[in-house]
């Protein structure tokens, strides 16, 4: 088009820094507040640092898009995962719908239990039990059937307390932080002790996170032709686990490279943190959610029943991670509607 | 910067229009000819065609570019696998580099063929014979170290025939498509029965594809904290093998999405690519590179040796993918340095 004009140089030179300006204002317009549910306490600024550094072209901690890899934990660290995590009570809504078809489900722990909404008795059947209940409801389908089914039910199940979808129980301070750090060149990935298939049907409406970023845990599939259709059918067998020393694993498989910022808020977590920041020399951020705020959502740490966070604080302090207040540093927990 | 001068509406529109032209035009330039190194034969048509297809909006056929995935075989598909894959020339320098730590090899077998170079007794010791070789090889030491012993490796070594380094080895044809996807806003994705570790440490600088998008076979690695230093440990044990009906396993795994075009060439590659264009429906990409170029190359399918093309070339026949000729379709094999 432009061609058709031979327009003189000066012109054309004019017209080129226009365009380039034009291009530049956006941007610069767009990062007034880049995390607005933040307090202007220490996390906040914490982040802020860490990422001007890195992104400062010919600073000595200059590190290039390619490697600007952060991952982030799930469950409680983007969204809720209490009283229970969110796939828990996937697996125990699956096991009532799926009964029909296991009569002897009605004489079988942990089986039994749920059917009876027994959840003392489902909790004593142990980490055993809970993954008798993810296999037998995660497995025996081919993944298009189960992506299927863990997208519909996410978007008709209700959290008790809340009453809202799960999907709704996002935090707004981490949406933010994820868009914060895509807009400075960053590839976010998600790390979840969670099954990846679970994770991945919304990932990308909900964090903005395609499939191909999420890692998880996962059962075994298997290959077949089925009539001339060719299908993954997932095995009621554990393939991976994607927690505690699995994490650096799993990042090392699926991203083939060591993350510059890592995201997480419980022991299993830790390893990832370790990997991700112990590197000795270059700047890396390691953050730590600590729920602290009964209020508007949960407080628990070491102490409580549902205590998962333990030896990764004592990390915190050692590493100089930066660990969230909840109650003090986040001026909104969900986004609003 | 614009702001300043306050410019009247009309010239700001014209600014604009120029601006939106400026964007435009490298890119129609750069399109003139995408595959220069493809005869204008059939197959270049078929690329054309079907990316043309799922690029052109409002098109039926249309796919959003974050379904775009494009997913490659390695050996025999981007570079040469004749007449061993590279990862075993590897292996066998291995075996000879730390042989002095390892006596035992010098009445062992497989080694010992492999410290004689008998390699008629390297081959006669089977696939059992050239796992021992790489799983002796490949495992035993850090992710980090392994990485650098890699890299150090192709750096240096030398294709017997052809006297370049194998990173030199890499088709031409291939490389100008793999450009032309990601110019269409496809990810291009390596789908490797080789190991993910041996390909990711130079796969960026020779394909443009980064770590995160190689798929590969892989060795256990297990987190170890050593001296206080988070290490991944690399078992020498097998952990999957991504060929044949393992490579819709790895691309799932991976990826997370159907790819919707696939380049192979051999039987290794036969679910890869049913599992990428049966879909009943869609449009889909199938292709299968046939090595039949003796001058150039190589010319191998079912009846010889090295036979690796057999079931694969009778179902593209079924499946309408498209098999390149390399003597016939290829203007040159591989890049002039």
């Amino acid at each position: 088009m432009l061609a058709k004009y031979d327009l003189p140089r000066l012109t054309r030179r004019v017209i080129l820094a226009a365009a380039a300006a034009l291009l530049v204002a956006p941007l610069a317009l767009a990062q007034t507040d880049p995390l607005p549910s933040w307090n202007d306490t220490a996390p906040k600024a914490a982040i802020v640092a860490f990422v001007e550094k890195v992104t400062k072209e010919n600073s000595p901690d200059f590190v290039p898009e390619p490697e600007r890899i952060a991952v982030f934990d799930n469950d409680g660290t983007l969204w809720v995962e209490h009283p229970m995590y969110v796939q828990l009570a996937f697996a125990l809504d699956r096991v009532k719908a799926e009964a029909p078809s296991h009569p002897e489900w009605k004489d079988t722990q942990p089986f039994k239990a749920v059917l009876e909404n027994d959840m003392k008795a489902v909790g004593a059947s142990g980490e055993k039990g809970l993954m008798e209940l993810i296999l037998a409801t995660h497995g025996g389908m081919t993944s298009d059937e189960f992506q299927k089914i863990a997208s519909d039910w996410i978007a008709t199940a209700r959290d008790p307390k809340f009453k809202k979808p799960y999907t709704e129980l996002v935090y707004q301070p981490m949406l933010e932080l994820l868009s914060y750090l895509r807009a400075n060149g960053f590839k976010t990935f998600i790390v979840s002790g969670g099954g990846i298939e679970f994770v991945r049907p919304w990932a990308e409406k909900v964090y903005g996170v395609p499939p191909e970023q999420v890692v998880g845990s996962s059962i075994k599939t298997q290959f077949e032709m089925r009539d001339g259709t060719p299908t993954l059918f997932r095995l009621p067998q554990v393939n991976f686990i994607d927690d505690k020393a699995g994490k650096p694993v799993g990042i090392n498989a699926h991203i083939g490279r060591r993350p510059i910022a890592a995201f997480g808020n419980s022991d299993g977590d830790l390893e990832m943190l370790q990997w991700t920041t112990m590197t000795g020399g270059s700047v890396r951020f390691g953050m730590l959610i600590h729920h602290t705020d009964a209020e508007r959502e949960y407080a628990y740490d070491r102490d409580t029943e549902f205590g998962r966070l333990d030896k990764a604080l004592d990390a915190a302090a050692l590493n100089q991670w930066t660990v969230v207040d909840m109650k003090a540093d986040w001026k909104q927990i969900f986004p609003e509607k």
